[in-house]
């Protein structure tokens, strides 16, 4: 293994993942410990404590091997400080001195980031952009998230909040209720919650030919296996979906134009099809010479990206003090 | 004067600005000559090069004392190559090899750069971003440009598309037909001709009561005039347009999120009221934490801007190589 090691702690709603990874973004252990944000924040950091020695522990390596750690967590966050503000998937914590508590348990380096900017730089470390100087990530899941990684650094924000993707609004006639409390965003017509929502709707206007009528609770998943198997409507959501991505995309072209965008999150089960439809409606919204020069991809590293990236931003502070 | 000196030409539609600028941004001279496009860019590389002659002419300086230029120009463009592909406002030029033309003219290290990007530079460099790391600058004209700033660099992006931000979409619902031929587009919004047209549309179904039915032919600057004055039809219609460009803005603080976002070009004359609007509805639609913390503001340089980033644009390749 390729020293200095460093520990990445990917902070969910739900689950902890923690791991050690060495100096070329190997990973070396891998443990998940339950979040249980409703325990409250103290409970929270302890478990965050905990999570990075059990990974350390499942090394098989003593703590003093470790030489920085690096904590990603749902926003919203002040990465000046250190401090999750107000996470919406995290409740009832508030104003939680992440990096600080952290970096005072274990007396090492600590960098603290949001999750999805984190697996954006895990996905350009060691990812599918390890090639490539420009990257921006689209996690769709329950929400949209997005990271962008510009020459080997997270574009962060001078407020925190560069790369918050899913909330771009692109409905100014109001359009679609987003869970941000806003109208209009991304997030709001193309995240998995969003493809089952439209599909909801959908199927109260459709007169009863869909096979979705009796596939009982819907996800995104079952949404696109009916699309593969031929059911209208959900062929007509799939198509949509990908339009409103590609509008995302566009966006995304206009305004930072990297050579890579990708896909990560649960949503890239729908597979190559689902993305060359994306591919092509990119090509009738943006651009001709950036539409075409674009790569567009799923990403590589799956659910490990957040506590890799992670890891990557704990090695970069070593690196560069920042 | 601070040496390095340096030339700084803007090529617009209409008119080619150059001008001679010192290592501390101050302008030394300043030419300007029609730019002629019909002519044809043979006629138009010619008089690039005479209308730099010109600004060191102007300056009471030889050739000889002038270490770089930077030209801007209006895209559509390959900043990798040096070359304007197809621009819509420099028609019929097509594939024009300007940085090597003006390199080759007077055997000096020669910038390129999108019009909108060099104003955002300079606006930077000695404008209204002068004590700011990062800057997004948007042009309100005929068109809207943009420019993105961060840590002293232009975001160019992976294709030379980095900044358009005039063409970020903010209707997935079809929307207003842009002039890039796409719908939905920002610019088919909030840019001093889409002030008119929409004035216009709306015009038609006014009851009679807007003086401005009994203006003569509109611009931007009599609705905003009107709107002054109390007229219900254009105050409404000022109204949406700060809410559109405040749109532009949150998809800007959602992805870049700079420490300053400034507005540049004609419609800039619609003052403060304006300005506090758009600002209104930036805190009514983006993430409160940085809507509440970036700044807007109007942009500093008028209509220098190009020139002067132009030539900042030569000063960075001088201290740096790119």
């Amino acid at each position: 293994m390729a020293e200095p090691l460093c520990v990445g702690l990917d902070v969910g709603g739900t689950t902890m993942k923690a791991g050690v990874v060495d100096d070329a973004g190997q990973l070396l252990s891998h443990v998940n410990v339950p979040t249980e944000a409703a325990k409250g924040q103290a409970h929270g950091l302890a478990t965050m404590a905990e999570t990075i020695r059990q990974a350390v522990a499942a090394a098989n390596l003593p703590l003093d091997r470790i030489a920085a750690i690096g904590v990603a967590t749902p926003g919203s966050m002040d990465l000046a400080t250190g401090v999750i503000l107000d996470p919406p998937n995290l409740k009832p914590w508030r104003n939680v001195p992440v990096r600080q508590y952290i970096a005072d348990t274990f007396q090492l380096p600590t960098a603290f980031q949001n999750d999805a900017n984190a697996a954006a730089f895990g996905e350009s470390w060691v990812g599918v952009g390890k090639d490539h100087r420009s990257l921006v990530l689209f996690t769709l899941g329950t929400g949209i998230g997005g990271g962008i990684v510009l020459d080997g650094r997270i574009l962060e924000g001078a407020h925190s909040h560069g790369g918050e993707l899913g909330h771009m609004k692109v409905d100014i006639t109001g359009g679609r209720q987003c869970r941000c409390g806003q109208r209009g965003c991304v997030e709001a017509y193309a995240s998995a919650t969003a493809v089952v929502a439209r599909t909801y709707e959908a199927l109260q206007q459709d007169g009863g030919q869909s096979q979705l009528h009796s596939a009982g609770e819907l996800t995104a998943q079952t949404v696109f296996a009916a699309a593969d198997a031929g059911d209208a409507l959900a062929k007509s959501i799939v198509d949509r979906t990908a339009f409103y991505l590609a509008v995302g995309v566009a966006n995304v072209i206009h305004t930072i134009d990297p050579e890579l965008i990708c896909f990560g999150g649960g949503m890239i089960a729908a597979g190559e099809p689902f993305l060359n439809l994306v591919r092509r409606y990119v090509r009738d919204v943006a651009f001709a010479w950036p539409a075409e020069r674009v790569i567009i991809r799923y990403a590589a590293l799956g659910n490990d990206a957040g506590m890799i990236g992670a890891a990557g931003c704990a090695k970069l502070l070593l690196n560069t003090g920042k």
